[in-house]
């Protein structure tokens, strides 16, 4: 139900043979173009320059681009064939370092390789399609579970701040911090969404405006910096955002610009709140101080995520351009799961709702 | 000394006649354009369209906004040109809702015009005329004492925050936030700056950056989003922002997104400066709560102000545009002005400051 989009991320036999098929998010608004991708270098590509965004989407995105790899290998034997995976999973993991959920689903792909050593390759082949097929399929349950879960949270008539895109474009579909939207909007719960354009890349603007549009939901854009001013004046009634990884202590890595968001909800007494499967926590960091954070080009910045021609900055300006920013658990008043809502304490709460689901948690980010 | 810049905005004798001749800041880093305005309408355009900003300046541009009316008109008596500066600077205040040295100006020069009714026309224009060049002489002066007084404040080696662009192209010349900073990189004290990019209309990154490097002064530019986890990270010492009208208990209205700042600098205890001359006080104002906002066009948004063809958001979307915010005095740590340092309490150090200087001080905005 829901949009009518196609699907952010999915597996395609097309003539030209097997494809990882995603929507270009750099052409949002404007076009709705889909991108196939036929070999794991156009698939590391397309998470690298953000094709394909946003923390599920990409362990989504890496699953199917390891799959990829084994279809267009050669190779006839199996022994072989883990090799393959091997080295795609290195490839792919250097791609973007924040979002754990990448990790996550090459780690889920690399075990069940390892698990497979006995399959001829074809059945090989064949288990590993399945496989990451199955953590698309898994996110958009865990997303419109998330959504049940987080809806309760949302009061009628609520406006809504969101920063970045935690929506269908950023997950198999229906959307983390978006799927709480779409579950109220569903719920007639008669919502308005505030909308972060969030600076540099303009996800906000371009691609949770053009979401909520696509489903009808009343919404606002805004530039980053209006956000506080309008908690100040009351417009506001909660925060929710998406996550890219959140450690052991229930801090939260997001988009550049949450955090500065999350202290000014403090500050008005705004709940702040998280939704995110899982597959985001990373119990082997044991705060946000230890998440590496991703450093992008000036050029994001300075011709305004590519849009023009001039720079807007001087000639050789400096630029810092951080992709990230991390939120402290002190500050958010509960993280959304699929399994359920987390709260304070964060750490204990987060640790009981994961050992209720034994296929998602942490993994190793290294 | 300083900057190699042409002034912000002055009186020309061109060999079309009298004109207001001003920097048109819209073009800028790209190229460095002067506009002369030979009639009113293209001073009142320019303030309009932001070829002028920045509180102190759109002060000197009314003031030579209404000289030139006086100039322009065929009128040949005094007492029609009394109606013409009442009519000009109906006009003139018409522009921009939220700037009080805007009123302050056209006020010194409606009072004098009243003053002057026993002069011959003549006579008349070049009192005015010195009157408005005198304001603009007068604004240079005070920033540059601004610089000296405010430069106390800075520690040798800061990291300095600022948003928006209070600069020499703020102001008649040299600044009031950045001409703190003048004069601290002039003392070597060995500063860098954090600059907001400032959306929608990106002064930071167009002005602030360009202002910087003529000078040689060591800047990075951020997007606004990115200021809240810089402090979190350790790397601002201290912040420094203009203003556009600075109530009675010291709330500061300034650019959208300074009050987000101050909140991030308040909770990582980073001590939060105001820079402005006296003429931005508005004494007939309890609080910033009674001030006028402007709104502008969703079209800065959506069109990355002026440098697209393709709307960023989708088609139709809609945009909340507020221009300023207000920030409470509470997060103020000083109030910098030309004759002194306003600490708190904010309230009766800016009234005694304000004593000290009959020439400055409250005007009614209405």
């Amino acid at each position: 139900m829901a949009t009518a989009m196609p699907p952010t991320v999915c597996w395609a036999q097309t003539r030209a043979g097997p494809a990882v098929r995603l929507i270009d998010q750099t052409l949002l608004p404007g076009e709705l173009v889909l991108k196939d991708c036929y070999v794991l270098e156009e698939v590391c590509e397309a998470i690298k320059s953000l094709r394909v965004r946003g923390a599920p989407a990409i362990g989504c995105s890496a699953a199917l681009g390891v799959a990829l790899a084994v279809y267009t290998s050669g190779a006839d034997s199996t022994s072989e064939l883990i090799s393959v995976v091997e080295a795609a999973a290195e490839q792919l993991a250097a791609t973007r370092p924040t979002a754990v959920n990448l990790f996550w689903a090459l780690e889920r792909m690399r075990q069940l390789a390892q698990q497979s050593t006995d399959l001829p390759p074809e059945d090989f082949r064949q288990v590993l399609l399945e496989e990451a097929q199955g953590i698309v399929d898994d996110d958009l349950d865990r997303c419109r579970r998330i959504g049940q879960h987080g809806v309760e949270l949302i009061a009628k008539g609520a406006n809504i701040l969101t920063h970045c895109n935690a929506g269908a474009l950023a997950t198999a579909g229906y959307g983390t911090a978006l799927g709480v939207i779409r579950a109220a909007h569903q719920q007639s719960k008669d919502i308005h969404v505030w909308v972060d354009e969030t600076r540099p890349l303009l996800q906000g603007a371009r691609l949770t405006a053009w979401e909520l549009e696509q489903e009808g939901i009343p919404c606002t854009v805004i530039c980053d910096s209006a956000a506080a001013s309008l908690m100040q004046a009351g417009q506001v009634d909660c925060v929710v955002v998406g996550a890219d990884r959140i450690t052991a202590n229930g801090d939260v890595a997001n988009k550049i610009g949450t955090y500065a968001i999350a202290v000014a909800a403090a500050r008005h007494e705004v709940p702040f709140y998280v939704a995110a499967p899982l597959s985001t926590l990373d119990f082997s960091l044991a705060s946000g101080q230890e998440i590496p954070i991703e450093q992008r080009s000036s050029e994001e910045v300075c011709y305004l995520a590519g849009r023009v021609a001039d720079p807007i900055c001087p000639e050789g300006a400096d630029v810092y351009n951080p992709a990230f920013d991390v939120t402290p658990a002190e500050l958010i008043a509960a993280i959304i799961t699929e399994v359920g809502v987390a709260r304070q304490p964060l750490a204990a709460s987060l640790a009981g709702l994961s050992s209720e689901d034994s296929s998602a948690g942490c993994c190793s980010s290294s």
